[in-house]
């Protein structure tokens, strides 16, 4: 049984493991300074394909069949799968998963897509529904630029606070009993909008929602940030992680020793021109995938809170005078131990 | 525990209820054969607001507060809210549920969200992680034609196969113990495709994924169609449902006697020249919160499926030449029965 603890907040009696995990990313993400960790990185953004839409299912697809490798399993052995993106109606991933032939369930939060997969699997995993279920979500730089910003042959300048989206992807297959990082609890995000209506700075939008389901969790649990390696948010960029850090300091909780940022890890912002840093669902996915859950199997991390926020305004409802409400979603990820 | 009873399908050992639940539809929703049943019959499409995006969100909003008071609780008891719509990034949900300050679960499932928001409440509640859930979605004629069709201003002529979307929303309060109608299983629909690209003959897109996951949940629990007295789809409208039906005759299977669909039920084709019947997420979440729920707590219904199919399309992917994959999620709902 999952044990609520409060609104949102879970712990999971016995663990649900990450049996396998994938990421690929595109050649921008493998420069950067992550680049080694990732499994695949692919140089051409179309990935062979006609248009980027379609490359961006592609990445997606491409994630989740090198996860269920890594298991030593085929697709037909996943009974679930919890897939978004940013894509209008989510066609990144129902055309990318399609001729997996796995069950889906769509999710759309944004860029905290990869934490609300990883919440959803494992309560489904660990209620008994399925045996085995795994989370994706991608983005990609051309699809999302111009959807919610400009067409790319516009060449707009970019503002001094904005974020460059991944082209990544990062899958995860979770089990009752294989693998050697589990999640051992989570929180459900609660929409925080503190009227921010900007769409090139994101982190601010997006910082209050990871403030309020941090403290949230930590609350629930009786924890605090030294219990933790790493308090990992998704993409809140250079910028939105100094307002986070701000306003759990206004609240008493100190993360600054313990706070990473995935969209302030996966490029340098100096020599690869992208201002606050990455951003998009596959950001977060990818360098949870790539970079922390080995480090967790491994044990150069311990605890780690993975925070992954979401901006949920459109295109249109910015044009329409409507502020950017976000959330953040979180799961609590630690190594196997001896008792479990 | 929730047994899993084959990929995706699931039946609840301990059914969860449905504790209360409400539909808020338009004018045009309530003038059809159906208008008494539901809650709230709003003739204002803008719903008092300034755009049709936010008058969706109201819609919505409306619902939710109404299942939520019908069960006697105010929405800081509510756990966590599965909710999702049609418009570009889910703002329907985003914004119509912001102020409610529900942990918020975002849904992408096109028509099917209902059934998929039921899904996956059941398993939260079943599971332990959520003592009440709530399921929500909606539609919104003028938003939906506008983003997936024409301006309604261009006054396009609609061809024999299409549907009208509903101007409706429905939602409903998941419980461990209180309500008369249980959910005591389900399925999560698979992705299929049977390369459809006609975005006005969806019922045509959508029947092969109700076929699958009707005759998947039939065959996990050993059922036949005479064990249910209906088997409902969301809004196949009148040709989806003849498609269905006889998709499901060549695998042996004849539901002939016990299939409805709500997008048949809910406009009266010939007066209100709906073509095929209605559409949208709203459609069947406002007919099985207005019409089926109230029957089967009145033991005027027995067993029912309620099938919610989706089209996982976007204007742009059929712009670029993509067929359209199609999904069906299925909950089994019947009376409280003396032994639970």
């Amino acid at each position: 049984m999952a044990e609520r603890l409060s609104r949102g907040a879970f712990r999971l009696t016995h663990p649900v493991y990450i049996q396998g995990s994938a990421s690929v990313v595109g050649d921008k993400e493998g420069q950067g300074p992550l680049g080694r960790c990732f499994d695949l990185i692919v140089k051409d953004s179309h990935f062979g394909c006609e248009t980027w839409e379609q490359a961006e299912s592609r990445f997606q697809r491409e994630a989740v069949i090198r996860a269920v490798k890594k298991c030593g399993l085929d697709c037909a052995e996943v009974d679930v799968i919890c897939a978004g993106d940013l894509i209008n109606q989510c066609t990144g991933s129902a055309y990318g998963l399609r001729e997996l032939e796995i069950p889906f369930l769509g999710l759309y939060g944004a860029c905290s897509t990869m934490a609300e997969g990883l919440v959803t699997a494992s309560l489904l995993v660990e209620g008994g529904s399925a045996e085995r279920a795994a989370a994706v979500t991608s983005s990609h730089f051309s699809t999302a630029e111009r959807q919610f910003r400009a067409p790319l042959s516009y060449g707009g300048q970019r503002t001094p606070t904005s974020q460059w989206t991944c082209t990544a992807a990062g899958a995860a297959v979770l089990s009752r009993d294989k693998g050697e990082v589990g999640i051992c609890g989570g929180c459900i995000g609660v929409i925080r909008d503190m009227e921010i209506n900007d769409i090139t700075n994101m982190g601010a939008a997006m910082a209050p929602a990871a403030a309020d389901t941090i403290s949230r969790y930590l609350e629930a649990t009786g924890t605090v940030p030294s219990d933790y390696s790493a308090i990992v948010t998704g993409d809140l960029g250079s910028h939105g992680s100094r307002l986070l850090v701000g306003l759990l300091q206004r609240e008493g909780i100190d993360i600054s020793a313990v706070h990473s940022d995935c969209g302030a890890m996966i490029f340098d912002a100096e020599t690869q021109d992208t201002h606050c840093g990455g951003s998009g669902c596959g950001c977060s996915a990818s360098v949870l995938c790539g970079h922390f859950l080995p480090r967790i199997a491994s044990g150069e991390e311990g605890d780690v809170l993975f925070a992954a926020t979401g901006a949920l305004m459109s295109a249109m409802s910015v044009q329409q005078g409507e502020t950017i409400p976000a959330i953040a979603h979180l799961v609590h990820l630690r190594r196997r131990t001896a008792n479990d």
